[in-house]
């Protein structure tokens, strides 16, 4: 079955510990596409300016990522710089340039208006509500972050009674529900619609609600990240890709489609931006699916 | 097999967000014991003043703990008093009174000598160095703290030199080595000695190195955490438990092992102190080792 993803397409800089990235390829569109291309046709539904590199659009046709919906106006694409600290999990925002985002009002083609997979990439949530209106496929997935969460509480509270799943930070649990508790927090928020949460820990894997049942999934410990922007993104076109691919949401789907979003979010962190994402095919998916088994039997 | 465990015997004062709980049953010695005994003949070696309930040592007995090894000396029995945060990873140490504790040399008696399986709880390094001096099993696991990383790292370097498994917390890998990597962490206390690492990440499970294989086991996502007190040793004393009754450190006995101690560790955060865990037998540990594959299985 087909995907449809909306959502950023951006130029990131970001400085880790490993190096520099300068106006590399990001957003969370391109990591979710990049990631569920290797699944399931997908359509990209974003906005660029008149800036953005040939050789990036060129890198996601090739990749066959249908890009009718991925919109070219006049101006500067979005841009954001960011600083990882030695530990990872922490960074600074360094620089936030919206650009041709700030206008951005998603318009889904014909492909991806009939996709039966849908994932709402962290925008707005009114912008969240105008795709809804363009399109009802079976399953919706839902991103967001704190900013929404506080300064567009309704919104996103409207929007969330229409979506099957929400994939979010685990730390966003907290600031959508109040409850520090991860399950009681993921029982609050299947009482505001979604029924299947999936709050991602970083480092520490995932866990999966789906109605009262709960998966816990591991991340592959890595010796070396390089730069773990995306990784969340990539998680979340992985699970998305998966189901659609299966054409099915029970429980044991969703359990090895959270693996395999952790699978392709590895990947994304061994080397800056989307660049290692973009390489890798079935055949290394499908090796580190079986780390993963390895990892995690008893 | 059988198994010797030295550590702390002590009365804690507990505040969580549930409730209060004065001058309860704890210290290291007397969960991870609590926990080993549901699996292995267990020999406790600690100090306890005159002070000490009867009613404490009368349940350890009655659990089959050998307390040959607890001596009972003049004075007040180790206390410990400690405040959680809504947020349980995180709580202040409120008071801490050696009392007995603090002229404590261990003296094993010929039961604890003998056993095969020995765990050094969380001591100063010297005193872990004592027990060594009288005893040579066949495995030898041990705890610490950053209080003993930082202030008697030369101590703490020799002992490990005699140890095969290292249970600590992840964040105490980076106080040991200077490395936030896990993966890297372990490989450094690996060159120190111990083949096996079980760095605990509280609420986020445990990773496991055994030489350069790797194992992560989730923790039971809990709807409510009463007191994770003597949670880590209840882990350990599950973990070693498990492995002197299979009398075995392959790598698949080690998984288990692992699941094992998050079992009962997953009891002890259910009541205050030792409450729970006191309570439990061997029908609980297999109901919640079958969640835990039910938890991980994909």
């Amino acid at each position: 079955m087909s995907l449809t993803v909306v959502g950023s397409v951006a130029l990131d800089t970001v400085e880790t510990p490993s190096g520099r990235n300068e106006e590399g390829l990001g957003g969370a569109a391109v990591f979710f596409s990049l990631a569920a291309a290797n699944y399931t046709p997908v359509n990209l539904v974003g906005v660029v300016g008149t800036d953005f590199p040939a050789r990036h659009v060129e890198l996601l046709r090739k990749k066959g990522i249908n890009l009718d919906g991925l919109e070219r106006v006049e101006g500067r694409t979005f841009r954001w710089a960011g600083r990882y600290h030695e530990d990872l999990n922490q960074r600074d925002t360094l620089d936030t340039q919206l650009n041709v985002f700030e206008h951005f009002h998603p318009k889904l083609p014909q492909a991806a208006r009939e996709a039966e997979y849908l994932f709402l990439g962290n925008i707005h949530p009114a912008l969240q509500m105008e795709v809804l209106e363009q399109t009802r496929p079976k399953f919706i997935a839902l991103d967001t972050m704190n900013l929404w969460i506080n300064a567009t509480r309704d919104d996103l509270v409207k929007v969330l009674k229409h979506v099957d799943a929400l994939i979010i930070n685990d730390s966003e649990v907290y600031d959508l529900t109040g409850e520090r508790n991860l399950v009681r927090g993921a029982r609050a928020i299947q009482e505001m619609g979604p029924r299947i949460i999936a709050p991602k820990k970083g480092e520490h894997g995932c866990l999966l609600f789906v109605e009262d049942r709960m998966f816990s999934a591991p991340a592959l410990p890595m010796e070396h990240v390089i730069d773990p922007t995306g990784a969340g993104d990539t998680f979340a076109g992985g699970f998305m890709g998966y189901i659609a691919q299966k054409d099915s949401t029970d429980f044991d789907t969703l359990r090895r489609a959270v693996i395999h979003g952790s699978v392709v979010a590895s990947y994304t962190c061994e080397k800056f931006g989307p660049e290692r994402l973009a390489e890798i095919d079935l055949n290394d998916i499908a090796q580190r699916y079986a780390d993963f088994v390895e990892l995690a039997r008893f």
